[in-house]
């Protein structure tokens, strides 16, 4: 067993996505995807870069996205990372500012990567415990430690804390790096890209695979200092020169573009979102608040577990984590309006069964 | 100066692509890339594949690419590994297959991005001097080591050596794996991929930037044993679920499918490689004998660095290495007819002038 593997791997718990099962069509509320389709741009921007130039390299830095994202933040442009999602930007993140010896903090409950990051860079890490209602427990963040991690808004609990939450962990650690992971951010929580220019230790990790719906083209962005952004651009030389293909460039610039397509696509999902959390609460879920395009819901009498397997039965797919105190509560993605009657339908039905 | 950088960050010495300038338009003959374009069929399906689909997900295995390619190979799906390009790959093999304190070898003059990787991994390694004819020393890889990496053919000399000389590596090296890097492979030497069966620790890596025309598209691969298959895997999947674009993914899955336009580039490629050497060696250069798309020559008058500086001013990009043993070389990638035509007429006048 494992001949051959270096030590690094043997120890390796690996990240487990959402199911993604082929069996049948379902109704897919469990890998927080966009259920609306990418803006028309970018698919007309992809089909324009379907040509003979993929014979080439693309450009190794992605200077043009960089600069497309930077001018929309109104950033320098040497404040702005690329990368193949930002998962692997994460990843480039724990290898870049976090040292084994000096252990990291995150949340108890939270993004379930991150305990797998530490372990490909053997790092030690400290699980903070979020407070009884999910909110992140910010005056514990101001604890000694090698670095900071967390998604705001929190997954997969949905909540955000305030800009000026964010500012005091800022504040009580100007000696290690600080990550939020903005993944969800534009479904309603305010992003800490105002701060990057009063600390040199915050990046910010955004992702176009939610609000732009482009989970399937693999972009996201780290936005902080140029010292981080040459840490990252350090540690990408030195694994994949080229991690952007030339069609993810050119898709990703039109998906910054289109500022219109991309507000009226958070709207709509936040707005389906609070419908959709006001007629879980009719059937007598607990909805935590949430930020996000998910709602996280408990219901009193029906274990989470029981709901999820019967959800699925009948073609609704959401995620669940047998884990410490969420093992009775469903993530559950904002989908269309026609999505989410069809959930409620089959929702309400098995919890009147029971 | 790196305040908040790790001590991995900051030890790290990142790999240098060759140059993409942008200043006018040049012949690019400096980064091995194929001067045809991909198939018809990869750009009509990566076309078909820019559609709304692009809001989930890809598969994270990329389970229908891998397919292809174990047909493609005669080899069980559960011995492919797919990932962004070969050198992601390489990455991860080193994660996943040595270890620090067991010192791994490959040659002198290689691709200079393995001691980057050992540098990521914390590996020491030690370097085998190519022989005087730049051949691989094959026997010296039977020393006591920690793990094998090279390229066949390799580079920047172009260099291969026969799978009987591979057998003699692989028979003596039980006990660690031994990568073959074949970037090059499809330019005329011979692939190990009949021995996988044989040897356990065996791993081949290819990519399609090179003799499938698609270094725009980052799509490589990993053929070897299903348990080293399976640590490729655990690696990925601790640093980035979804390395492949649904792009990509389609696009790659044509690129095996279209052989009959494969042999065509390639073959063309390889006879223009041999008229290429022919009319060097006319001119007076050394050429080494190459079976990838590429020339590695000297002249015994005029110095490598001045022809380099003199091509890259008349508009032809070649790429110059300034190290010990080659820095009176050039490497020159394998053009269209035309382009070796004008680059055979400039270096002709170079070489006139001394």
């Amino acid at each position: 067993m494992h001949t051959y593997w270096s030590k690094l791997a043997r120890n390796l718990v690996p990240y487990v996505p959402g199911e993604q099962p082929q069996d049948k069509k379902y109704i897919k509320l469990n890998t927080n995807e966009n259920p609306y389709p990418p803006s028309p741009k970018v698919i007309e921007a992809i089909k324009a870069a379907a040509n003979d130039y993929l014979k080439l390299y693309p450009d190794p830095q992605g200077q043009e996205l960089r600069a497309e994202i930077a001018e929309y933040y109104g950033l320098a442009q040497n404040k702005v990372f690329v990368g193949n999602g930002s998962d692997e930007i994460l990843a480039f993140a724990f290898m870049a500012f976090f040292d084994p010896g000096r252990p990291i903090l995150f949340p108890d409950i939270t993004y379930s990567f991150y305990p797998v990051y530490a372990g490909l860079c053997n790092l030690d890490y400290e699980t903070l415990r979020l407070n009884q209602d999910f909110s992140l427990p910010v005056k514990q963040f101001c604890r000694q430690n090698g670095g900071i991690i967390f998604p705001n808004p929190n997954a997969p609990t949905g909540k955000a804390i305030t800009l000026k939450e964010i500012e005091e962990i800022l504040s009580n650690n100007r000696e290690n790096v600080v990550i939020i992971d903005e993944a969800y951010i534009d479904f309603g929580a305010e992003s800490a890209v105002k701060l990057i220019n009063q600390y040199p230790n915050l990046l910010v990790v955004q992702t176009l695979s939610k609000s732009r719906s482009l989970a399937g083209l693999r972009v996201g962005w780290a936005l902080g200092e140029d010292n981080l952004i040459k840490a990252l651009d350090t540690v990408k030389n030195s694994i994949n020169s080229y991690t952007l293909d030339r069609l993810a460039l050119a898709g990703a610039q039109q998906a910054i573009k289109d500022e219109e397509y991309f507000q009226k696509v958070r709207k709509k999902i936040i707005t389906t979102r609070e419908k959709t959390s006001r007629e879980l609460l009719k059937l007598g879920f607990t909805v935590i608040p949430s930020q996000a395009n998910f709602v996280f819901v408990s219901h009193p009498a029906v274990p989470a577990e029981h709901i999820f397997q019967r959800l699925k039965e009948q073609g609704v797919l959401v995620r669940y984590f047998k884990q410490p105190r969420i093992d009775n509560f469903l993530r559950v993605s904002i989908g269309t309006d026609q999505d989410m009657e069809t959930f409620l339908q089959v929702i309400e039905a098995i919890v009147r069964q029971g």
